[in-house]
């Protein structure tokens, strides 16, 4: 199927400097966990897009020196050979697919704690991280200053010698040049300080000498947070945002623009919660427009839409379509663009799982929608192709159409099994994902800092891209409003049968905090105490006082706190930690969900757990001193304790082999939430994981992936031991 | 000299199955941040310690499965050939040193969250981890026991494939033996629960089938938590403690017993501010004395003297000295036992810095006391060792005796340079070490939990070694009370200046949140505001309700306030942040400091900020609505706000390169505090990097050090692209 022809602009190519872009499709610079140190990853899920039809694809952050070292965090590094030799193996993949390659060169100063080189970042004033723990930078007289710049250039020098196209000089996210810019961070009295003009002196000369060193073979890009949104205590878009982009809009190629800082960056990779798509207009789309800059431009927003897309070109917002959690939901983006198969477009959700690895620290990323994110090397798995299964003769049953469900069929039905049964016992496939999508709290209100709140609804895509792939498998049936029990699960004639029957709520207090239940507590007997389900699908009444208690720390707790306060109930909010929702700090949706519960005043009880339940009556101690008693006395209780499998159906069909045999069933697995209660992007991954290794030995047991690392005895050995021959250490066997 | 002939006891071989130990020195596992992705890191931080003396070194704890993947966190793993190559380099280095190796096989259940595997852990019930946030283990049924077990086994045999001595099955810490054992976990009711027989089964099944494969080769341990801590709803010593140690006894060459949870481990690894020396001896050291075993027993409790340890083995606590954090602190504590060098031993403080980076995931151990630790290898390290310097021949002055000036001169002075002259203003030597180590509150009044408040006395440690190696040391010189100004220490005579002048407590309400001073604020000229500094020298009078700030979220903070509280004032406790002192989250300080607040009844505010001081009022408002204001009268504000580098010196030397060059001053560098204010462990660090690079091209800055990683483009690749080949992916140039 041929594009419709207003989608070409998409499809125009864009000179940048030396360069030029195939099209206007730009994977901007985001974090993956590979860095420097797994080649393999890095090339592969960069790579991944170019084949999917994006221009460029850009490195995460990537150090300049080890005085920018982000451990815990994995950002890359440019610090030596070994690093361009890394690095080098990502261009490669990005040309060998036509696109072109671009590194984002980042100091971060004292939010970068040097965890791993104990070295100390440098910084405009002495003022310790708002992001970080107590990580101060030293101060950059004018010689550091000089030594910083030089880190830029032989950093851009080292870019180039990898094979990279793109060589950013990245300022957004408060990173070095930014900290010079805003007075936020920047209290000098010297040239380097004060005015504006002194203020941007760094960040000017940086790129004039980065545009010097490599600007004739690579173009020069340059990130900028045009509003840091602290007000006039930072860079404002009026006054030091657009002025900085006229100011140094002759030393670039390309702007990439963003908005806000490191410590809230959830205003840029804002969470579908509360931005919509293209949120970033109001900001980063005005420069273009007003006629601020005569160089290309790229911006972001979790553009999906093709629609949008072509609105944001053909209004003049931005010359490229910007992407980083679109491109990893789905790498294909622009081919499907391109082919007229809009309706194969997975869409991001927003959820921001993909940050939250990063946030964490160390893992590798992860993304709801697309399973195959960060697998594409170590696991050798590729969005859009798929091998027919070795065992394609046999037929499946799948039993529950809930994300994990969903997503195993459709991944077998494109590894073409003979058949693939999809069954549901719900008028809808979906899962909790129905219901979970319609929570949340939306009146428009604007949230104190940005954004409003607009609840979970984009989550249901997850449901509609599985609808519409399974619709297009012809090996594949759906049947729902069928409820299954064992003895129809062995004689469906199915040789394979997945159980993917999910989870329920905990109604009886059973929680991680005590290992126990709680005594009082009973969801089923007990009109006045509801669980998460029960307030999503009104099954009970709701009185004024409400008292939510959270041991899960992720969504849940929180979200329907919000709802009910929203809807006009008194709601007390009580968790045994110390944070309210600290998972929710990791997908950056914690900021935004505190000034929530703060507008909507809910009352906050961390470190506060329930002892015992009377009809009415809550008692609750703190977890510090449990002699510390308190009573609530509410009209309703809502319990998002802990959740439990559903796993009667698998324990049932496993526990009576004879019968499985007798009905010709060879193999029965157990997938998502049914198997253990865990998060929708870990869901997906699993039904993802079994379709994949459907025809290996043991498809109950995940194979071994790659991973990389160093393997002591091979020829880098010599590389390190050189090191050692000078050191105060004896090298091995000497 | 030789050592006293009390202390031979500790040199006994003691024979555990089919191997024997040299000495009684026991390095029991802990974590270093290597595992077995960096075998370098990990052979030489275990081969220093058996080239010190010990008789036998643990690896972390090591996974035996990918569904125990302790990502962020960095655990050893046992899982493939890869990992067999990388930990024998381990072994080997161990036994070049004569000392036996160990390895700990862990599975974690819930409390690995399989970040990087995706796998799915499982349990015995289940129940969501209480360390984790959200992570549910899969029910395990009676196949998944036999395949626990048989990861145990496999396990085994490669941990003897690699080298390995000593092959642990670890339960303490709350991992997945002990929550077979213990009834908070175990929730089951088939013969894996219920009685003490059936939740004693899986560990015992599992120790007989180790055994079975690889006992006559390996020493069989077991490490146990005699007492959860939880009272009734775990293990406690009295009841299934010592009944499982008595019913497994035969099944053991050695026991490793510790106590406490995961959770909690502070309560094991316990800060030196809540637990004394030998702290465990209540629960660990009951076993042996009450004949409940016949075999070996090895135990901890952070023991650094020597008479301590004879005391342990002579009273039969113990057979063996176990230690982790004296034997990060000094590698060399056995040998200067044993050669009579008491006063060289290198004692631990108590800080629990190594645990922290841990803790945080991903970065590599640290140590206050020894600034060498897991720099063995990437830096060359040796903590006795030293090559004389390059440029020896210079004289150095180091103005400033803290943390970082003691270590760089005595590091200087062991470089052999000619001259080495240590100038203190004061008339101590230590910095802030000084009255820092004053602080804390100890009424003897036991924790709620377990422990004691004692303060912060043993970090005084820091001091004392540094006094005693300064003194040794023929050519260097240490004067105090000596107030060095520029002109002075151009004048002095040295060719080499070390600035390490420290920080300073800022006066005027400087911090990170709102990255400016607070209105009002002002410790120097106001008597009611207090900096830190003035509460320990007892500079000024506190009236009965004190307000503390607290912005940078370590200790100071929290401890001023527990001793405000201690001493009878009315204390409130402000942060910006939503957890109290959260760096002591990863110290392990902060289950304690939190039951020790509310024992002294501070008055909590997190997530609030001051927003303006008056005399008496503290004008405060919530972080996450700015608009929610609180009023506080008090008599006494306390700012533990920011620090501020005293570089005034350095500056100073530095601005005028024509006074340098005329008083021969080749060189001026500045260290610790006084470049950036960090923490003790960095200081120290800060000062031992520069004195063992006074000799490199440029001593300002680090040398590279190793970075185990793997490096694309070696004979490693054809280990990878097999893998590829079988993929839906193209490899890499196909």
């Amino acid at each position: 199927m041929a594009r419709d022809a207003k989608y070409d602009v998409l499809f125009e190519p864009v000179k940048i400097g030396p360069k030029t872009l195939r099209n206007r499709f730009y994977q901007v610079p985001h974090c993956i966990g590979a860095g420097s140190e797994k080649p393999g990853m890095q090339a592969y899920h960069r790579g991944i897009k170019a084949e999917g039809g994006w221009a460029a694809c850009c490195t995460e952050y990537c150090s300049i020196s080890p005085e920018s070292d982000d451990t815990m965090r994995v950002s890359a590094r440019i610090w030596d050979d070994g690093d361009i030799q890394n690095l080098s193996v990502m261009c490669q993949r990005l040309h060998q697919f036509g696109a072109l390659a671009g590194i984002e060169l980042w100091y971060g100063g004292p939010h970068a704690p040097c965890h791993e080189s104990r070295d100390t970042p440098r910084g405009p004033s002495q003022i310790a991280s708002e992001f970080e723990a107590n990580i101060y930078p030293r101060y950059a007289d004018k010689d550091d200053i000089k030594l910083l710049q030089q880190y830029y250039v032989d950093a851009a020098i080292r870019a180039r010698e990898a094979g990279f196209d793109i060589i950013y000089v990245y300022g957004a996210h408060s990173y070095l040049p930014l900290q010079f810019l805003s007075p936020w961070s920047n209290k000098r009295t010297d040239e380097y300080g004060g005015s504006f003009e002194n203020r941007a002196r760094f960040w000017r000369e940086s790129l004039e000498k980065v545009r010097e060193a490599v600007g004739d073979d690579c173009a020069i890009a340059s990130r900028f947070a045009v509003d840091s949104l602290y007000g006039p205590a930072g860079v404002e878009l009026e006054k030091d945002g657009i002025r900085f982009v006229e100011y140094c809009d002759d030393l670039v190629d390309l702007w990439d623009f963003t908005v806000g800082d490191i410590a809230e960056w959830g205003q840029n990779a804002g969470p579908s919660r509360f931005f919509e798509e293209n949120h970033e207009k109001p900001y980063s789309g005005v420069i273009k427009p007003g006629n601020h800059t005569n160089k290309p431009v790229v911006g972001v927003g979790r553009v999906t839409s093709p629609d949008t897309m072509i609105a944001i070109i053909n209004s003049g917002q931005f010359d490229l379509i910007g992407a980083a959690r679109p491109s990893i939901s789905d790498p294909f983006l622009p081919k499907k663009i391109e082919e007229g198969r809009l309706d194969d477009i997975r869409e991001c959700i927003g959820c921001n799982q993909c940050i939250s690895r990063w946030e964490i620290g160390g893992p590798p990323m992860v993304c709801t929608q697309n399973a195959t994110a960060g697998e594409e090397y170590r696991r050798g798995w590729h969005p859009e192709r798929f091998h027919r299964a070795k065992n394609a003769d046999k037929s499946v049953l799948v039993v529950g159409a809930g994300p994990a469900g969903m997503e195993c069929a459709q991944i077998l039905g494109k590894r073409e099994m003979s058949a693939v049964h999809l069954i549901e016992a719900l008028p809808d496939i979906g899962g909790n994902v129905n219901w979970v999508s319609t929570l949340g709290f939306s009146d428009g209100h604007p949230n104190i800092f940005r954004g409003t709140a607009r609840g979970l609804g984009d989550w249901k895509r997850v449901v509609n891209y599985r609808q519409i792939q399974l619709d297009k498998l012809r090996n594949v049936e759906v049947h729902t409003n069928s409820r299954l029990d064992a003895a129809q699960a062995r004689e469906y004639g199915a040789e394979i049968i997945v159980v993917a029957t999910g989870c329920y709520w905990a109604t009886d207090g059973l929680n991680s905090a005590t290992h126990d239940t709680i005594p009082g507590v009973d969801a089923v007997g007990q009109e006045w105490q509801l669980t998460p389900e029960d307030v999503a699908l009104d099954r009970k009444p709701i009185g004024r006082r409400v008292l939510v208690l959270d041991n899960e720390a992720y969504f849940m707790g929180v979200t329907l706190a919000q709802k009910l306060a929203g809807e006009g109930h008194e709601v007390y909010l009580l968790t045994h930690r110390g944070d309210i929702a600290k998972y929710m700090e990791y997908t950056l949706e914690a900021p935004m969900m505190h000034r929530e519960l703060h507008r909507l005043h809910v009352h906050l009880h961390p470190e506060t757990m329930i002892e015992r339940v009377e009809p009415g009556v809550v008692h609750a101690y703190n977890v510090w001193d449990p002699t510390a008693k308190e009573r609530f006395e509410v009209d309703t209780l809502v319990l998002c304790t802990a959740r439990v499998s559903d796993d009667a159906l698998f324990r049932e069909l496993k526990d009576d082999p004879a019968a499985l045999e007798a009905n010709e069933v060879e193999a029965v697995y157990i997938i998502g939430d049914a198997s253990a209660p865990r998060m929708m992007v870990d869901c997906i991954f699993d039904g993802h994981r079994l379709a994949r290794e459907i025809d290996s030995p043991n498809p109950a047991l995940p194979l071994p992936f790659i991973r990389e690392r160093r393997l002591w005895g091979l020829v880098d050995n010599k590389v390190y031991d050189a090191v050692l021959a000078s050191s105060d250490l004896q090298p091995m066997g000497a």
